[in-house]
């Protein structure tokens, strides 16, 4: 970015280009840069890091509000907005990529589902520093005004101070009002998972099929974790990496090795 | 597992449940216990970790070839199937998940794209000992022999050992004859990524489309790496984790708590 030139932010999301969250997240980038959003075109909730490589992608600028911001739609996942975007909208590499404001918390386990957390992953893989952020809300009516404050704050230090190469930012707000949130904390990802359950039903042609639902499940009694901090009035900033070596056991693993010869 | 009783294994993929990979699989996984397959009924390749919140999932007894597994094919993601496996058609926990034979490498980022490995660490985070297993062969007609001789390696040494609590392996073996594989390596995931181009067409209707594509570029020249090993002759083995925490990055993220005082 030369001296001279406004900060160039790349906006996505999971929910659809429409959803009220991302545009509390534009309004938010619109204070801070020249904003640039490429969002689906639809829900596109549980995507995980889909791309997709057996259909055809359309990309389409649209007009949704009075912003200055310039923005398209695709038909493709989150992951397949910030490639698009990349390859085949912006001029040059943005400064920062921000995805959401998710319409429900993609703390914990949630991370590896969501779609607003990969389109940050798919961010930071291609070098740029890169954030999503999450409401623990997951209401169409979720009040975004209190996330506005801390979107910005974290936004702010990281164009100013960028993000490590090799991990980006899962930021979850808790759902309270300005005065109740008690700040920011750091924290890891808390040990989690969702306990399925899946409603059985017939359809009217007399054919099963089942609908996916389930329960979370906290198995993390940290205080150190995400779940903690949003838990007791806190926004949760998780540094998140892709390399998802598990270092620790190479050395444990060695005896696959061994076996072998 | 009692005593009497033989390992449950469970098995799917991503390139669909009648892939010759599966198949390949499923022969091997037939001589080391009781086998149920539940895979897609369609390839769902570049699926990550993607799960079916917003449509109804079918699944449906089918039997493919003579083999003694039990199959079921779904409507839904790889990630789905392992979900409706444990909830729906399982008796009991399998005491192994394995996912694949992918038709193609899963070593270095693409795991972070691949549906055969997100269906194993969905295994993995419901306490299952999982393992991906890919050809370096993107080709239909791929021959899965030398394949055979390491999954079952692995997967025995595995069924006997089991795996550390949060993670699981990702096995990648090389498109080789058996006899010039040298062994196995236990490996980092590789620094590289994909560069994306886009390939922009217009439709009978005027309406400009886009196909996904790029170039696979290496940007690690450690000698301990997935790509590394494939590339010398190794079937590559990397243990992956699903806290995706970067530990590292907290303290120095401390200072957004602080500037937040």
């Amino acid at each position: 970015m030369k001296n001279d030139e406004k900060p160039l932010i790349l906006v996505t999301n999971d929910d659809g280009i429409t959803a009220p969250g991302i545009r509390a997240l534009i309004e938010v980038m619109n204070k801070l840069g020249e904003v640039v959003v490429v969002a689906p075109d639809s829900a596109q909730s549980g995507m995980g890091h889909a791309v997709t490589v057996n259909d055809v992608l359309f990309l389409n600028e649209v007009k949704i509000d009075d912003g200055v911001q310039k923005e398209f739609q695709s038909s493709g996942t989150p992951v397949d907005c910030v490639k698009l975007a990349i390859s085949e909208v912006l001029h040059r590499k943005p400064d920062l990529i921000v995805s959401g404001i998710n319409h429900g918390s993609n703390a914990s386990i949630n991370i590896i589902y969501s779609g607003t957390m990969s389109a940050a992953v798919e961010g930071g893989i291609e070098g740029v520093p890169s954030i999503g952020f999450s409401l623990d809300n997951f209401s169409w009516k979720a009040d975004f005004e209190p996330s506005k404050v801390f979107v910005e704050k974290i936004a702010r230090e990281v164009l100013k101070n960028g993000i490590p190469k090799g991990m980006v930012l899962n930021v979850n707000i808790p759902n309270l009002p300005l005065d109740q949130i008690k700040g920011i904390k750091i924290a890891r990802q808390a040990h989690a998972k969702w306990e399925e359950t899946f409603d059985k039903r017939i359809n009217p042609h007399g054919k099963e099929y089942y609908w996916l639902s389930g329960e979370f499940k906290n198995m993390d009694s940290g205080t150190d974790t995400d779940l903690y901090a949003l838990e007791n009035g806190y926004v949760s900033v998780v540094p998140v990496q892709y390399d998802l070596t598990a270092y620790q056991w190479i050395d444990k693993l060695k005896r696959l090795e061994d076996e072998d010869k």
